[in-house]
């Protein structure tokens, strides 16, 4: 029982200072591993990706190429805002809470991070897709909503049932990325003839993504069934796949098919002309 | 007296904890009805606009609609952020102010999230207007203007000149938005034969958004003549016309005349043209 | 010593109130003056702004000329927020810094700000260049991260070495920034027939903008071998340059030879298809 308290990383007291949070960080081994693994690994993803996109000169392959590369440079930042402690807080749980009256290490700038990669993920996605503008807007900015209603749930501590509404909310936008991941993007694809990479992408991106909402309810932040440490790796890994493999399998197709991406901006001009606006 | 100043919602400090503040809007039914009875509008209008949006397949009209559609999603996420305490905090007036050296409740979280909504009710009014995007670009950026720096007077706790001169700052960005929204996107939409709608739902919004900073400084964060629940009453029932009935005047009649939005796509080349780069 | 200490402006303890802050300012008449010039020049770069551009008409010099307006609207709010402690703190530093234990006087709002006035000085001059959108995506998206990395980096009280990481991640957004301007864009002026005012405002900015993280390094948040008021005079003079000179330079130019982006518009039909969607 001691050790699941150390594990789940709580404190008598929520207003520590920033030293203070690192000091926890740096004392909990395996937490802070789980930071500076992905610190490594996104570093070494974006050395690998420049080199990748060294020859690309279609300017839709390479946006699609810059957009991929943002999602290891946000995450460097986002792993080093949680292992610097700026991005964390101790926070006390509402009544209800398994840990109610706690303070718990809340890893909130994950949440707030989020809302500036997964777009950009979104956005290769689409322009691979070659989406009309309506629908890589109505992702993205599902997917906003998404990362902002997270972060909101993460930080209310004023009330037990009012975390999980927000939870609630940033699902139903979650379902809406999903419908254009889904349902319209797919078609999408298939007239660009980039269906076999899209469908693996895609593929990818749904059933990893999926791991983050249910983390979230089985971790501190929810119900509290898995320990601080145990979360943060559940995150780190799914980041790896869902982040730097995502783009790794992306910009290898991309580096290799240049060509039918930059027939895909001549060939669409009638849709394009929608996207105009 | 006692009961003014119960009104006002202030309190001999100003750091409450986020538990601290949501005890303190519970226990005024009538602040607490004013965030509640916005999340149940807003979540009906969010079903409502769904369904309304069904069989709308025109690119720009789903672009409309999607834009629409984010106006009470992201109102139902900054009502919950009030109705939390998460967006709410009590700050100590500067001497000047009407209740100086009184902790006073500010509810920081609508002008946070105003900068969210407004752009998407300026995108949908361009678009339904047929606007070329430096206007779009102009509307959009000075309202987001408008909105941080008005955010800034509410937080600005040192100097009474000073929150009115963020207020200054904020008004001279909204004379930019006016501009566009009076002069400019009405010859427009003469030019794109929307002319009916758009000045019905342009003249809804420039009356209504009037009420905002007249209420800003008639409240608790200007001259204080009128309390805080009168104040966060005052802005939920200008929400309730500038975003659900604007939001349903305007995807009924986008529901109705997807063909005239459609046109619009393809007879604009020309000015479209512009837009590109 | 004493003197250096004072100039420096720190405290013995960090968590003072804004108010307290603004008093620390306003006692200070050197660092006061830093904003206050900058508040009176910003809004005077304003007045003449608009009036510069009264006559423009081309849609694309009108674009051109609203993101340079902002450049001087976000300073002023920028300023402000510095002049009145809004956006000031004082940070203790962390062991290994030169001002270990010490409370620092830190101005994270101008790097918070930078993150809304460089993308605009950036949209403008990707325009005045005739950039694709890969290429201006590029640079306006590498400019945040630089931004906001530049933020963490002050903000960051844990670890002396840490700071200097999230510096390197700002400089190596910055190294991306500098690629579209230097390799890039100047191509692109070349076909544009804009070679000549492209290259006086690339050089300028470029120059100044090299400014920036030199005094980041040398003043308070660095090595903290210059003053705080000294660090923000030095901010100060380089926002003047790279800020309002290089806004006037540009809508000077841009309201003499509004025709040369006119024809630019219409002229790249072939390349502007890949920015279409």
């Amino acid at each position: 029982m001691i050790a699941a308290t150390a594990e789940l990383l709580t404190v008598a007291q929520a207003d520590l200072t920033q030293p203070e949070i690192y000091q926890r960080v740096v004392e909990n081994g395996s937490l802070n591993l789980s930071f500076w693994a992905n610190i490594a690994l996104a570093g070494l993803s974006i050395l690998l990706f420049v080199y990748m996109g060294r020859n690309v000169t279609d300017s839709r392959a390479q946006l699609i190429f810059v957009s991929t590369l943002m999602v290891p440079l946000v995450s460097i930042s986002s792993y080093l805002g949680l292992a610097s402690g700026l991005t964390i807080s101790f926070l006390e749980m509402p009544s209800g809470h398994a840990l109610a009256g706690e303070a718990v290490l809340t890893m909130w700038g994950r949440y707030l991070t989020w809302a500036l990669s997964t777009p950009m993920i979104l956005l290769a996605l689409g322009l691979l897709a070659g989406s009309n503008l309506t629908k890589l807007f109505t992702a993205i900015v599902m997917d906003i909503g998404m990362c902002i209603t997270g972060l909101a749930a993460a930080l209310t501590t004023s009330s037990y049932a009012l975390r999980w509404f927000w939870y609630l909310i940033s699902c139903a936008f979650f379902v809406a990325v999903l419908y254009v991941l889904l349902v319209e993007w797919p078609e999408d694809a298939e007239v660009a003839g980039t269906t076999e990479i899209f469908s693996t992408l895609k593929t990818l991106t749904v059933v990893l993504w999926f791991g983050y909402p249910i983390f979230w309810a089985l971790g501190a932040e929810g119900f509290a069934v898995i320990g601080v440490a145990t979360t943060s790796w559940a995150y780190s890994l799914l980041d790896i796949g869902a982040k730097y493999a995502f783009a790794y399998l992306l910009l290898r197709w991309v580096a290799a098919h240049e060509g039918t991406i930059g027939d895909l901006t001549t060939s669409r001009t009638g849709s394009a002309a929608a996207v105009d606006d």
